[in-house]
């Protein structure tokens, strides 16, 4: 039996998504985080040695990564489906896209949160340049959701379930505004309308509106 | 024809390795590091608009992030070599390690270095936090190193030249030591002994022994 097992208001919301999108068989089993500091429950460390959501159990597997979580559920249990294989059209973008995620835009906006934490001051020199490479980060993403509606092309794929967590949710950790991104912000309601997102959010955190506007939560 | 642009002493050696290790007919572009900055020169961030290495080149293709160029690699000049499927002994191992080199570790050690050049001081909480984590990537990876020669199992893989960048070349920018961790070391002397990555290192950066040993380079 696949079991997803989620952390609230986490990466593993993504996975939430992939299923729903998917059509999968499978058993949620949701965490509630810590409530002294945000942090994931002792229960849900246990389950993996790294005990970073997203974790899945499958039979004897344990399985952690959001990455490879999303290869394994679409190789095993999606006949392939929501990936772009060689020869297909969007091959190159899917791969740069779904790597993307995880490589580069959910590291320098963690690295934003960190270093605003550790000193916010204007004088910070790192911040700033991690400032500008966070520009430059979703000006990169803002040109490639211009030319498609999605980002392998014209369909969603699993490189769209890798990136939207880091521009909804995590604005609930690191709050920051879409305002200057408008392809950004039409995709994001592009993403709201679709069925197996609705479900998925509801099911993954059903107190929590899906993050999609241009301001951040406050 | 297949252009590896490499830029000195960065992640785009893994491109260099896994050329060599996959036996491919490709070229070689060096560029060298800005002196004033140690960042990428302007002609190297031309190349791409997120202008981070590695980037390769491969007809009208223009392809970066590390995850992204090795799958495509693999898939398209490697005959499907280095890679694990579905049904192979490993496969899972291999997806979790391979998401996990860009996915969780080169951002914790990117983490501690930039919170330490924020402020390095002991008060500094978030950089204790940060250095926490960072001890538990490392304790996973060397647990895995004493179940089995490298990190899909019995044979070297592309998740194996994946992570060694943040073992070795990185310490460059973040020197840290690895005498805590037997496990690793054997493991970087294992990979040192390949030609592969022997004449992979000779290529991409000619003037720099490879870091291989416990006490990063002065």
């Amino acid at each position: 039996m696949l079991t997803l097992h989620h952390l609230g208001r986490s990466q593993s919301e993504r996975i939430v998504w992939l299923c729903e999108e998917l059509g999968l068989d499978y058993e949620l089993k949701r965490y509630e985080r810590r409530k002294d500091n945000r942090l994931a429950p002792p229960e849900y460390k246990a389950l993996h040695p790294m005990g970073t959501a997203p974790i899945i159990t499958d039979g004897d597997l344990v399985l952690g990564e959001s990455g490879a979580i999303a290869e394994y559920l679409i190789e095993t249990h999606g006949n392939g489906r929501l990936a772009v294989k060689r020869g297909q059209p969007g091959f190159t973008d899917y791969l740069y896209w779904f790597h993307f995620a995880n490589g580069t835009l959910q590291p320098v906006v963690l690295q934003v949160r960190y270093l605003e934490r550790a000193d916010p001051s204007e004088k910070n020199a790192v911040l700033q340049a991690a400032k500008e490479r966070f520009n430059l980060v979703f000006s990169t993403v803002e040109k490639r959701l211009g030319e498609a509606p999605y980002l392998a092309g014209k369909e969603l794929t699993a490189a769209d379930i890798m990136i939207v967590f880091s521009l909804t949710t995590m604005r609930l950790f690191k709050p920051y505004d879409l305002s200057p991104w408008p392809n950004i912000l039409a995709y994001l309601q592009r993403i709201g309308a679709r069925p197996a997102y609705q479900r998925a959010m509801q099911k993954a955190d059903p107190d929590m509106p899906p993050v999609l506007e241009a301001k951040p939560p406050v």
